[in-house]
């Protein structure tokens, strides 16, 4: 009995840890980037600071973007410039991508951020352009509170390992198999 | 040929088609109001007119909320009281949600609201306290450009039927499960 007690204290006892955490949305359902700007929300309402690098996305004019623009404690950086499925530029995409990932490790140095948002990132780590050894390096000696958020299809193995919450978005049905075009506040 | 043609020419002029869609956020896994709340910012940023629902949370000390608490365009009700598993009293309960559920069928009937987000709608269905049948009539003449957004786990499969786009959140791993406490611009 004795030492079935220590274990549940030793759980609850645990259970009061704080620090900061990797967390991943990953999957093909929709609901992945808007959860990152939903918990970015949440943390700038506590007063936390935060920073978003968009590793895909090239486009300046999306909702998300407009309505955090002005929030205080916040730098949002769109880093993509529509990569190799529109460049067409093997050499290019991997130019943007390190000129990307060399502004996240500043953020992954600077311990007044407490939510660091990788946007659209696991596209970073298929396509090569930066390696899961250096990215758990980066990740292992960040700030000890700091939270980073990783979004985007087909986390890999090695990244999942490494996160304390993941989430997979599945698609159970999806408006536009019914047709109905991408609009403005839903899908950007 | 002639015949595969005007499918696939149908199919391209339907992927036009713009209208109001439901969208359901379900699930065990992490990110549901949160990608709620995304999309919020998101129409938000393009000017649309939004209010937010909250059937079950009872606390208004959530980063959320005191994020979005003073956005133009945006009304926000925390209408739980902390329901059955803390009031232990199912007539409060019901009168609760039926309270909320007013409201939700006056921005219903608001063609000037664009967004509406119903957070943890799905255990008001899951206790009994809504019908899937008056929930389904009310969706159904809504105004024809009007976005819902329902979170919550479990949803029905009635409602998933009704939704436009579906995402089922995963829990692949949880800090909990590690003894990580929740953390504020975390879990709140």
């Amino acid at each position: 009995m004795q030492r079935k007690k220590a274990v549940v204290d030793a759980k609850i006892e645990s259970a009061k840890t704080s620090k900061g955490l990797i967390l991943i949305h990953t999957g093909i359902g929709k609901g992945k980037s808007t959860a990152a700007f939903g918990l970015l929300a949440r943390a700038l309402g506590h007063g936390m600071k935060a920073a978003v690098v968009q590793f895909v996305k090239s486009r300046s004019d999306s909702g998300e973007e407009a309505f955090f623009r002005n929030a205080p404690n916040l730098n949002w950086h769109v880093m993509g410039d529509g990569f190799t499925w529109e460049t067409q530029n093997p050499e290019q995409d991997l130019a943007t991508a390190r000129k990307a990932w060399e502004l996240v490790c500043g953020y992954l140095h600077d311990e007044t951020v407490n939510l660091l948002i990788l946007d659209e990132f696991t596209y970073a780590l298929k396509y090569g352009w930066v390696t899961i050894e250096e990215v758990t390096a980066a990740l292992n000696s960040r700030p000890t509170m700091q939270h980073v958020v990783i979004t985007g299809r087909a986390a890999p193995p090695a990244l999942i390992e490494l996160a304390d919450t993941v989430s997979e978005a599945n698609l159970v049905k999806h408006a536009f198999q019914a047709g109905v075009q991408a609009m403005p506040g839903i899908e950007w």
